[in-house]
């Protein structure tokens, strides 16, 4: 699967879950709404944490940074099961610019943020590798 | 959400996501079908690879035995949505009468296990703890 194509099943989509990695080296996964700029998958928390290192993947990314991200289909026909998958950097964004260009792009795809806005931190993934399987080859 | 509500929403779904940590660190997630026996969650590869150490998440598993499932729920109603996760400890099952139980648990949920039996390694998950999120509270 070419890159156009895990990218194009990626903005199709609108959950995936996000793997971090804890400080003892234990794997925690959420699913999480998300937008897609480039290379750049940003999420938003929907709700204020008291401390940006207050929410369990928030605490690993401070940790350490790698994530996995996977969209994937499944149904009962198994050739036509598929899955992507984004491995990358995470960060916290800082910049009110980045921050509001963020919301922006998850606004654009959810009605929900539209009327209510994130009020949480928003987390930027730069991609490093895209890896897409499809059983129909 | 309690264990019995939690244990309802993974025997109905069909399809779950494993997150496992690589030896550099970083995490990483496929979707897996999957059986859930008391405090054990069996999946199966379906291929057989080279060496049981051929598979990333089996490589994973034999440095890292961590490992994350997670099930969800999406939906555009966001009142609906729900997901479960259980930590756990992977093994590859040895036994010859354990890979069988596995296999046969698999079989009673999946039919195209019914027709073709997988033959990869059988993994089994020992169930450390289990959390549950919906949005309906």
């Amino acid at each position: 699967m070419d890159e156009t194509e895990i990218r194009r099943r990626v903005e199709a989509s609108l959950v995936a879950r996000l793997a971090t990695v804890g400080p003892d080296g234990r794997p925690h996964i959420v699913p999480i709404t998300f937008g897609l700029e480039g290379q750049i998958l940003y999420f938003a928390v929907d709700f204020k944490p008291k401390r940006t290192t207050d929410l369990k993947r928030l605490r690993n990314i401070a940790t350490n940074p790698a994530v996995s991200v996977l969209v994937d289909h499944y149904e009962s026909d198994w050739g036509r099961l598929w899955w992507v998958r984004l491995d990358g950097t995470a960060r916290i964004v800082k910049e009110r610019g980045e921050v509001d260009r963020a919301l922006n792009l998850v606004a654009r795809r959810y009605e929900q943020y539209r009327t209510t806005r994130p009020a949480g931190p928003v987390v930027a993934v730069t991609i490093e590798r895209m890896t897409g399987w499809s059983a129909a080859g």
